[in-house]
């Protein structure tokens, strides 16, 4: 029988599941709720469960399964060694061994979640055909992950991939949740965008479609009103663009990827955003044109099993 | 007979050469003129006519030499061509391949030799019981390597470690050679900190040792200054300290190695320059106290030929 492949990707609210072949073809995708109660004791006891009975109703052989992947929503040590991960209550846990041992000694691994979605886009999303690509996930917060080799970096102590907390901007004076001031997730996070609308219409009483919002406005909205023209909204987006493409040129100068892949809800703006991204990151790297590209993510949400199932293919 | 290695690092005035055994003891180091005349096309006989006079007159055999590794001036491409390279005068080569059939097929690898020097601060120097460092050189110019489970993060384009043209810096108004306006190198490389202390001398009349120098003043006049307690000299190194510190967190973000090791002519002010870097490195990464440290290179001009034997030992 053709091997299979199972990625695994632990949410807050869910668990999202995908049954893959070797060559990346998504074979059924499906979900469990994320059990929190007593320190997110049930969570992989529900994850093997269900897969075991997928398996099962399938007449997959466990001998034809590769192995599992798994997302972890924290920093996970290279053993799988999970200290803290406080969205879903774990504390002092190696999730990757107690899973495998939940499903007989088959193979897990596991990696950060922001990591995983990044090697699930290299795979089989925007990054496709490269090896190496660094992921940005512009969503409440932003995220991050780098990918080279088709391996990920995850850092020796979990903060490879922080992208959202490079110090980017001189000036700001509020905090970022990391304790900084002037992280890219302040700026460029759907939450930081909706800020900067706020504070432009504090700022002045230039004339504007976002005005209509008041404080609910939203970075949906903001990047709507940039595209159908609005003098204030693209102010914003302009600005978030210029701090996430000096960002990307940083990078660029770190680890030189092929693709930067642009993933989140806010990336739903499209190639309008990634042009204004561009526009910055050419200025702030003149010293080659050969250099990595940026574009979009492509799984959306599924990014994660994707990647999950390819940590075990290695 | 035991296995040796040979280092190889070519510069624009002379070829540096070490003998090596396989746990990184230095047994024997040597150097060649480089010879530019014909766009560089002498360079590689030297090299091998030397290292096999060498092998002649020790009795060791091709078969106890496990390879040659070679540190080049320039990009060079994972295969080992180089399109050009502007300080030897070579243009579309392969030297690798190149030396590798002067020396009867015996095997040679090479990369950068920025990149090759940061693998030799790993092996045997600064970075030594680390797998993951970012070396940052601070000479003339400003280089750099990084290194990921004991390997060269060379980038998909050349450009991984091009530390020196981060950008870094808001309102600067000079040109960087790289045509960036801007970058790390324009402060912290020897040329940038003197330019600095005569920008600050040009600003203003408050006395300073540093006024003798004049327009002569250079980057180890400003650090002797700064160490002996002059208050300009010591703006001068906090300048260029918080913007170093500032890059490190942000590369610290990207691919969070064990140790950042600084090194290069400026990296001689020694601990004393490290704790000014590492006060602006610590204050933008409130994220985690637990994360790479910053400390000095060890090996000196030696690092290139260390890194380049290295190369050949995986």
């Amino acid at each position: 029988m053709e091997k299979k492949c199972i990625g695994v990707d632990i949410g807050g609210t869910s668990v999202k599941l995908g049954l893959f072949r070797e060559d990346g073809k998504l074979l059924l995708k499906w979900e469990v709720p994320t059990r929190k109660e007593d320190g997110g004791r049930y969570i992989l006891e529900d994850v093997s469960a269900s897969i075991l009975s997928l398996l099962h109703e399938r007449e997959i052989r466990a001998e034809d399964v590769i192995g599992v992947g798994m997302g972890v929503p924290g920093p996970v040590m290279p053993d799988g060694y999970v200290e803290v991960c406080v969205n879903l209550g774990w504390r002092d846990l190696n999730p990757q061994q107690e899973l495998s041992k939940l499903l007989g000694g088959m193979l897990v691994r596991s990696g950060n979640d922001a990591n995983v979605a990044a090697l699930g886009e290299m795979w089989q999303g925007g990054g496709m055909g490269f090896t190496d690509i660094v992921m940005v996930t512009l969503g409440t917060g932003v995220g991050g992950g780098v990918i080279i080799d088709e391996k990920i970096v995850a850092g020796r102590h979990g903060l490879a991939g922080e992208i959202g907390h490079i110090h980017i901007r001189e000036g700001e004076t509020e905090h970022c949740n990391c304790g900084g001031v002037g992280c890219v997730e302040q700026i460029a996070s759907a939450t930081g965008i909706a800020r900067e609308a706020r504070r432009k219409m504090a700022a002045g009483d230039a004339p504007s479609a976002l005005r209509a919002f008041g404080d609910q406005v939203t970075a949906k909205d903001v990047l709507d009103a940039a595209k159908a023209g609005d003098a204030l909204a693209l102010e914003v987006v302009e600005l978030v663009g210029h701090y996430l493409g000096l960002a990307l040129a940083q990078i660029a100068m770190t680890v030189d990827p092929q693709m930067f892949v642009i993933g989140g809800g806010v990336s739903r703006a499209g190639q309008f955003l990634i042009d204004i991204i561009d526009r910055s990151y050419q200025k702030y790297t003149p010293i080659s044109q050969n250099k990595g590209v940026i574009g979009l993510a492509k799984l959306g949400n599924d990014a994660g099993i994707y990647g999950a199932a390819r940590l075990v293919l290695d």
